[in-house]
């Protein structure tokens, strides 16, 4: 047995070298490291590698989260290291965001070696397979040795693994390392790290679109689009137009700021007070779309719903599409180009007349300074094209869904599983390679504050706008709040922070704001703004918008369609 | 299909009030809830519940990590309750230390019903099993109805996941409840509540000790005793009496502030410097130490060892011991108190003189305020019996080991996966039921600071002392610090943070020290002390300790034993 640091461990060397430097040709091109012993080889290998980009990040769960910053703005896959133990665990809230979200996190939880499991030795967790809810492959490494075997076994490891990488199964992927003493690899012995990039395997997949035309002849089509994960829709929307049809874009669609008549923004607004439409067949894009009212109308619609998504296991929420196609948009609007267009007269009129209507009751609205949605607005003309505005689940997904009329900047958020946890690490990982927005609730910023200190450490610029309505802001829409003895102590949580002490800790620049009507972004620099604002006040700003879009919109059919 | 909160939702109302019920009268009477839509109706059964006790917490990795700080101060089972989705994998790093401690934590997780599940809807994650390494018992509940045998079901499962709510085989048990809407439970049906204690199953079980006898009968026993878990030892310290038998006493046996000359506290000191010792025998009891220097003599030496432990997975670090009694040390030695003894003259008084020794070096070096770990010796004399000294692991738990000479307050850790994350929570937990003192490291404390939010909420008081040294300490001792160009990036990770704004926004009082000499700990109310400290100050200072105690004891041992 060898024992001491004099001795190379010339085994772990190779085997650890042979997957960093797997991982990189395959295109993992960025690290996010958290400190620890037993996770030496990789980190190590890591800092050595002469290409690859590493982060030093002290809190696992915020570091996992910062990964799926860095994978959102680049679009590689990105590796995470931690020691063993409940450093580990740690990653559990991000690796099953990534997993829902089909993000291709690389998990590498350094471990004990096998004779140090389970007999009660320190920092010695079971992690073998223990994110098996959540990953799309997962693999316990053997410890290193001189077999030939061995080596092709990582190299098989490693094959298996790249498969979701990218494409429509990407997601996570856990590799479980346990390393013995000594920890250090050969630092000198690069020549193991020769930067080779890998090909990426792509299929083709044929899918027969035929019984969708049959559909499409039935005419009055609608189309729903949610989050496509930055898919090319070129032929989405030119379909829409030859076919005059009304695209309902999820803020997360990204198609909102292009430039297309038939795209409608005000989908949620719209469907919360009017559900009387009957489509011919609709067509579904994508994830599901943030709206409720959207979703309660698809889920009651008795038109056909044909799914479009890349993906063996398409989500079929808010109910099972009649027909899923697995392939994307473009590959199946661009078969369908040369279909003769099926018109409906009036059909997609209908929609954008009151699209119109609706987007002049929001603009009317947006200088209600109680209602807190109406900070995207004020947002929208201060954000370019080539901007992230990050969002905080819970309202502000939903505000920006309904407010963030005309924006240029993309919308990105954590719309896998949800959480309010992570958000600000994922803003911060965007931020490396993006100019990043985040606007976020006081609970959710709350929860991953650590995340901050990525500021400090990598010498990030972001601007985090809090919408501090002290307490969790969503329950106030829910049936719970009548509960009125039991809701401020289970829903409400006043918190009483006061961010300036926050911002004060990780060198962020402070405004605090009592109103925002005229609300001026920084240009540059790390940024806490924090916004008061009351919760009750918002919900009644939110109704009150709900009733004058159901006024002008009904006033609208009674006067126009009376007759239909 | 019933909607809408006016219809109440009756099977939901009865299940719920049957599962909480059935935990409060199986002992589970606190529950730490953190807010959410989905856990409605767990969450305001416990509320109306007559007798259990609730904490609101917003952050559930700290959540779970407070309740585990509950269940050490009670000794009793928690239960912990979350929304569905990325919440509950929050629980993940807490989870995987209860079961390594072996602490009765009742997970209760709120999901989505199976309609909603895998198909895309908002925050839905795979939760069936997904804590299935680290809990002993799991149940994925079925949607509440009105059969009987459903009814039947919830009693079984209460029944079963009793067994580890205390006793050798304690330890996390996780419930996923899916609900349907509407989530909110019959607040008026309190007669489902009714407290009936439920009495505690116990087993005796019956284990042969002779071929222990045969052990004792070979005389120079060594008895070393690490984390216990509370339980009562007073039978070891009759036994070690009567045969005159040294103690090695780890900081979590909680025996060293007994009055007995057997016990002796200097084990990891002594033993790092020799370990020329053949004893004829060792029993080990309870979980293994914290000393490296102990556990690598015991891993080591020739002499055969007995492992008391009473658990059915024994903890074999730091080698498989010739005998494991699955027994408390009580019933054990109250066995073999008629066994008339073997005494080796000088055996005892030799490792007494030692240990006189090496506490006279560390007296004369507590003064030395270079090192941190010093800080111990003087809060030793501050702290009362009934108090509780909270430790980081890392270096704390070690310079406890070593410098709370003569302290009466009772060291408490994490100690079971020793992860360095959840420690601020695990004492703010303790400090509902215990006045406590808590030692941490500034990369433990950073990690969950959110922690701190229960003093707000709550209005905890407890004294935190950070010891700042601005980065990972205990790496420096490491082999890894000699690789001076990636040792500072990978695991110094100086994180800079001026900890009174910390203390500002939670409300506590602050004080900071550049030295200790004359530290006097505040009697009441919440404060965070930072302790200002280098790290290669401290290293140079536990290296000069460790050559001071080698000296004093070779000296001593040149002199008096030379003839041996």
């Amino acid at each position: 047995m060898v024992r001491g640091v004099t001795v190379k461990n010339e085994q772990l060397t190779k085997q650890v070298y042979q997957t960093i430097k797997g991982l990189y040709d395959y295109g993992v091109h960025e690290v996010v490291i958290s400190p620890g012993s037993r996770s030496t080889p990789l980190a190590m290998a890591c800092e050595v590698h002469p290409q690859m980009t590493t982060y030093i990040h002290p809190d696992e769960r915020s570091a996992a989260f910062f990964a799926l910053g860095l994978i959102k703005a680049t679009k590689k896959p990105v590796a995470v290291i931690c020691t063993s133990g409940t450093a580990a665990s740690n990653y559990m809230p991000a690796v099953s965001e990534a997993y829902i979200s089909r993000m291709p996190l690389v998990v590498m939880t350094s471990d004990r070696p096998h004779e140090l499991r389970n007999v009660g030795a320190p920092q010695a967790i079971n992690q073998v397979r223990m994110f098996t809810n959540f990953v799309n492959y997962e693999v316990d490494f053997p410890v290193a040795d001189d077999f030939q075997s061995s080596h092709d076994f990582v190299d098989a490891v490693l094959l298996q693994a790249s498969r979701y990488f990218s494409g429509p199964e990407s997601g996570p992927v856990h590799f479980n390392m346990p390393f013995r003493e000594p920890l250090i690899p050969d630092l000198s012995a690069t020549e193991y790290l020769k930067v080779e990039p890998k090909s990426q395997v792509t299929y083709q997949k044929m899918v027969n679109i035929e019984p969708l035309r049959q559909f499409i002849k039935r005419g009055r089509g609608m189309i729903v689009v949610g989050d496509c994960q930055n898919e090319d829709l070129s032929q989405l929307l030119l379909f829409a137009a030859i076919h005059h049809l009304p695209v309902f874009a999820d803020p997360l669609s990204h198609l909102r700021h292009q430039d297309s008549p038939y795209i409608l923004s005000t989908g949620d607004t719209l469907f919360k007070v009017y559900q009387n439409v009957e489509p011919g067949y609709i067509i579904r894009v994508g994830k599901p779309v943030v709206s409720k009212a959207m979703n309660r109308f698809l889920a009651a619609v008795s038109a056909p719903q044909i799914l479009v998504q890349n993906s063996l296991k398409p989500d079929t929420f808010p109910v099972v599409p009649d027909m899923h196609l697995e392939m994307t948009a473009n590959d199946c609007f661009r078969q369908l180009a040369e279909e003769s267009p099926v018109l409906s007269p009036g059909w997609f009129e209908f929609f954008a007349h009151l699209n119109a209507v609706v987007t002049n009751v929001i603009q009317q609205h947006v200088h209600t300074v109680n209602d807190e949605g109406t900070i995207f607005a004020r947002l929208a003309g201060q954000l370019a094209a080539d901007e992230v505005l990050f969002l905080g689940n819970s309202m502000p997904i939903r505000d920006c869904d309904t407010f963030f009329v005309g924006g240029l900047a993309k919308p990105y958020c954590n719309r896998g599983a949800n959480g309010i946890d992570g958000v600000v690490s994922t803003a911060m990982g965007m931020a490396v390679h993006k100019k990043v927005t985040l606007v976020i609730g006081d609970i959710s910023f709350f929860h991953d504050m650590n995340g901050l200190i990525m500021k400090k450490l990598e010498g990030l610029d972001i601007r985090i706008i809090v919408m501090n309505n002290n307490g969790g802001g969503i329950f106030s829409y829910l049936p719970q709040k009548k509960e009125e003895l039991l809701f401020e102590r289970l829903y409400g949580t006043p918190l009483d922070l006061d961010f300036e002490h926050t911002a004060k800790l990780y060198g962020f620049n402070y405004q605090r704001y009592e109103t925002y009507d005229n609300i001026q972004l920084p240009k540059d620099g790390a940024h806490i703004i924090e916004i008061l604002t009351n919760r009750q006040d918002n919900v009644i700003a939110h109704q009150e918008l709900t009733e004058k879009v159901k006024d002008a919109v009904h006033a609208e059919l009674s006067f126009n369609y009376a007759a239909e």
